[in-house]
């Protein structure tokens, strides 16, 4: 990876960000002040500012920013200027729900392919995608120009998996599975482990109990 | 909240640490160093002992941790030594696929009920709960004791549903909707926005790119 470092909390930040953005073009604002974006996202207004300083000056002291530009400059830096292909690894019941959710294709994201080792799964459709075997990965990886591939197979399998991704020439893992996964260094791992986000809550519903 | 101050991505660990033990525990371990946890999940030594070293020295030095002593330590901390009661809003199918995911019951989290307003969803069975109307929200919350409130609603109505589950009095919510909510200082919030998740992965991969 290169150099060029943002702190994760502030790429989710922009991501949420650019969604206020997107809701007041389809409004029809043409400007908005970082308090404006502060209050609309419940984010404090230094905090956005201080995000929005990661990629230089580009409001008007007194005017605020144009919604449009900064849209479309937020856009770029996340690489929402274009689509991104992936594919998804175990299509049990979080990988079939993660294939019909629409949230993913709107961003620019496309669930290309759905892979499992499931005969009686293998075959099923998921609105538009066919559910196919495992052995399938290295083909559709490369003949759908795969991005990204997500892993929502049981956490005995899921480095195994990671690993015929890697090989297949993938650079971006989503990991739901609650394994640690090892990815060379210029891959791209992000986790996503729904039961640790229930226990950090329980963590902290435990404190108020002691 | 309490000022027991414990850093979020330690949280996240502890709870990796103690799926690790436990599987320690199943293949008749008795005791385990830092070096063999940090092996096991992928972290650095120096970490396990740095997050371990929160809650005192428990490790005899050259011996190490003994497993199932750490593991009750562990889960305790997270709040898992006790079942936690929660209840699902909005049985689409991303709420649907929570409702039967098998790993919140492993864990203590007890799915006791799942609402929507689509009439042709109220009724349906997922496994064995029926989805009902979010009329009977504060109803459940009370009689089942409910804990933590999962929010997978459409972001227009979150806030709405967020504010109701509080007022029946919820604690702990796991909002799953691209919307940044606002709760009061009691309640603990924890987001999970699929969507951002893979945001972080395009800006990463973008990163590459330019």
């Amino acid at each position: 990876m290169k150099a060029y470092k943002i702190p994760e909390a502030t790429v989710m930040r922009l991501s949420i960000y650019s969604r206020f953005l997107h809701q007041l073009m389809l409004e029809g604002s043409e400007t908005v002040s970082s308090g404006e974006i502060a209050e609309g996202v419940g984010v404090s207004s230094a905090q956005v500012r201080k995000d929005l300083a990661y990629f230089g000056e580009f409001g008007t002291r007194g005017v605020g920013y144009k919604v449009d530009e900064l849209y479309g400059y937020i856009m770029k830096i996340l690489g929402l200027d274009r689509q991104w292909n992936a594919i998804i690894i175990g299509a049990g019941k979080l990988g079939s729900a993660l294939a019909l959710y629409q949230g993913f294709a709107d961003r620019g994201f496309n669930i290309k392919a759905v892979l499992d080792i499931n005969p009686q799964i293998i075959g099923a459709r998921l609105d538009g995608i066919e559910v196919e075997a495992l052995g399938k990965l290295a083909e559709r990886v490369k003949e759908q120009a795969i991005n990204i591939g997500v892993i929502t197979v049981p956490a005995s399998v899921a480095q195994e998996v990671t690993d015929q991704l890697i090989q297949a020439g993938v650079k971006a893992i989503l990991n739901f599975s609650p394994r640690i996964l090892k990815v060379p260094q210029d891959v791209v791992l992000r986790n996503v482990d729904l039961s640790v986000n229930l226990e950090v809550l329980s963590f902290n519903l435990a404190l108020n109990h002691r």
